[in-house]
């Protein structure tokens, strides 16, 4: 039957969710091979780049024969035998869900709804990735567990706060992963490692079971290394959840694209600059652009002169610190396992605002869901950078704009999908956002993946990450 | 033409909005006769009853002689000519929205969606209409303007914060009026003045225009004296309204109803006196139970042992007074026209409370919206009173459980009907409950239609109120 070489394991972490989905339908791989390329993998590597912060090779081992079990039954899940690995803020039965604070030594009860999908659909949990301390950040340099570093290079930072999740998927550690993003958490970490991340329409897939930061903007966003990766990932995820207040029903199901080819308004805005996205930012999203011709059709600039982004996103963070002081009451209290003294600060800075102040943060989501209703109506897809800068230094100032260009789709509402744009003079990947209107999702993927086949028609993931410094 | 006896004032005045555009339609009455009617009435009435606040005779039959001429040409929209109020917080153009307060004399630029909509459809808008302080309360009786009197009874109160359009449409003095419903304003004066109302699924009418109290509990609400005139109302008033943040997209146009004849699941509370219904309340409900054995067909008593009704209303209620912090912050601090002590005391409580008792409060709506559909997964129909109890004297005390049965749809963002049930031991009106699904407001009004009819054949509105004690 296989008279076709093996593959490699260097190419089974370096394929598409859609690749390996292939070679196991064919035959040419085995879940418990796969499996075991990716366990090698993360024993070899995850002590220098700190991905994962919970895992166990026999329950890893023991969904995978299942999975191998039900190939040989021909009854099989979407995802059957897929490796994807799970940001530690969302629940899996007899784990503890830490999110990346220091006690919630208590072993959850049940699934996730996201996890229950995954797991449903035959995927393989590979463990739990690291994260910011209680989701509260963008850099992954969690006080308690350690900083997770970029696969591109030691001691930088890889995003956050999904950065272990993203540098997972990047340094071929996981096929795929789902991580929350409520401001930016999975988007700004794709950006910074080089793969692809959507941040669906806010409550297309239940958040049941994620540790909340702010109902209204958490969503639960996909890491993978390819757009139609993230495209399938969705399809499983995405649906109805009665017990989920912030779920969606979609009015139809999931649209076809119906943007007409060869006519795609793409909004751009008028200077990068001006919103704090470093020139060297600019020069590869101004190359990428050159590069897309076709791709990105008629081309408007937008006037987003009446918006502040700095303020937008500090609106939502402060939505997120006001909510999580009862989310984390619990953990503020726990003197035995304390919370870093940064992190004790910004939820101390919210406890001081009142409920008039939070009032009037929340009318900048309004605000933000009427301006992008607005813009989409005179275009198709808003394309701009994902972040304002690439990876920095772990261990040093941590700039303030991270979330800047991700945080006012998250408040809108808007999926917005991140995917490598090109690399920067210092070899660090960065990303480039294309948001759509609500309900758009699956447009906004088929578009992402005819601009990412020509921006980089062969993946760079460094499988094997420069060894430390 | 007209062979047929004229119809009396009094007739007219007690008509419902759907048999005054068949008199329309047929040529018995004329938009410019019927204002007349209406502008005498409240000429006469509203001395003593208070239910108007602003009110220009000579716009008003301006609007009615155009509504007359375009009568002529055969062009005509769905209410042209019916005579409508408009409760003191919406935007009509060129008059001041005065919600209640003692300052806000600017007149408003433009009209508010709603008030557009009807004045698109050809509508006759009377005037604007008294309301409690800022919508906050549900007594109408404002230290400003002065209390609204109950027709049924001077000196009793009409109920609020939508009194003066309650009290307009029970005594004959508009055929129909708009107001707001965040926790129950526009179902309580129904109640307690005898006539019916609809607080609509959120986001279905758009609240562009009126002026904020909690938008995730603001719904424009409708009073009538007929459950098909509140159908009508609903059509020319709904849909989907780019500009408003919160206006809902349907997944489908309006649903006919798609109950099982004979097969509708009604939900009763198996303890009223236990959630605080005063017992001549609960013998009125019963009374009217045991007339609808057809009507409200299967019964099951629904378990709401989990759910605190004082609670959720007091969660609302802090939510409103919270963001009135800042709707109002320009009125709390005109020193010219200062608000009263008791405005400035509640909003001076909201203020000492902080962002994260608001988030754990705006926590309050997630549950109760994933109560309501739990709920509906076993039901079609909640039916209660309308009210704990009915309209009490003016000037003594207000009790604190008024929207105690009202607020829990506003949270959950679920349509509710409101019909005349019959009449307590005082002689005063009190209102059933009809609450729906989100989505549900037209089986819910087919519903309330059928059920009226059997309650109460004929109209009790006191057109000509008892005269002054």
């Amino acid at each position: 039957m296989n008279q076709l070489p093996p593959i490699s394991d260097r190419d089974l972490r370096r394929a598409t969710l859609c690749q390996l989905l292939h070679w196991l339908a064919a035959g040419r791989v085995h879940p418990e091979g796969l499996a075991e390329v990716y366990l090698e993998a993360i024993e070899r590597l995850n002590p220098q780049l700190n991905a994962y912060v919970g895992l166990s090779a026999g329950l890893l081992r023991e969904q995978a024969r299942a999975a191998q079990h039900r190939r040989r039954d021909g009854v099989l899940g979407r995802l059957d035998g897929l490796p994807v690995a799970i940001k530690d803020n969302f629940d899996v039965a007899g784990w503890p869900t830490r999110a990346g604070l220091p006690g919630r030594a208590q072993p959850a009860q049940g699934d996730a709804h996201a996890v229950a999908r995954l797991r449903a659909s035959g995927a393989v949990l590979l463990g739990k990735t690291n994260m910011d301390e209680g989701a509260l950040g963008a850099s992954t340099d969690n006080p308690h567990t350690g900083p997770t570093h970029n696969p591109h290079r030691h001691g930088y930072t890889a995003g956050g706060s999904s950065g272990g999740a993203a540098a997972a998927v990047a340094a071929g550690m996981a096929v795929a992963a789902i991580g929350s993003d409520s401001l930016g958490s999975i988007r700004i970490p794709a950006s910074y490692c080089g793969v692809y991340a959507l941040k669906p329409t806010h409550g297309e897939i239940s958040a049941r079971g994620l540790v909340p930061a702010a109902r209204r903007l958490d969503a639960v966003g996909l890491l993978a290394r390819s757009a139609n990766d993230l495209t399938v990932l969705l399809q499983v995820l995405a649906g109805y959840d009665a017990d989920d207040a912030r779920s969606r029903r979609r009015r139809v199901a999931f649209a076809p694209p119906d943007w007409e080819p060869g006519n795609l308004r793409c909004g751009l805005l008028p200077d990068l600059a001006a919103v704090g996205v470093e020139a060297a930012v600019i020069d590869v999203f101004e190359d990428a652009l050159s590069r897309l011709p076709r791709e990105l059709g008629e081309r408007r600039q937008v006037d987003f002169s009446d918006w502040d982004f700095a303020r937008t996103r500090r609106a939502g963070l402060f939505l997120m610190e006001a909510e999580m002081l009862s989310t984390f009451a619990a953990d503020l209290d726990d003197a035995e396992h304390p919370a870093s003294e940064r992190f004790r600060r910004m939820l101390s800075y919210a406890a001081t605002k009142s409920a008039a102040d939070y009032a009037v943060a929340d009318r900048v989501l309004d605000a933000a869901t009427l301006k992008m209703r607005r813009l989409f109506a005179q275009i198709d897809v808003l394309v701009l950078p994902t972040t304002p800068q690439g990876a920095f230094p772990l261990g040093g100032a941590v700039p303030d704009s991270q979330a800047d260009l991700t945080s006012f789709a998250s408040l809108a509402g808007c999926p917005a999908v991140s995917i490598p744009m090109g690399t920067l003079p210092d070899g660090m990947p960065v990303g480039m956002q294309l948001v759509g209107a609500r309900g758009s999702d699956l447009r906004l993927l088929e578009l992402a993946e005819v601009c990412a086949a020509t921006l980089d028609a062969e993946p760079v993931y460094p499988v094997e990450p420069r060894p430390l410094a």
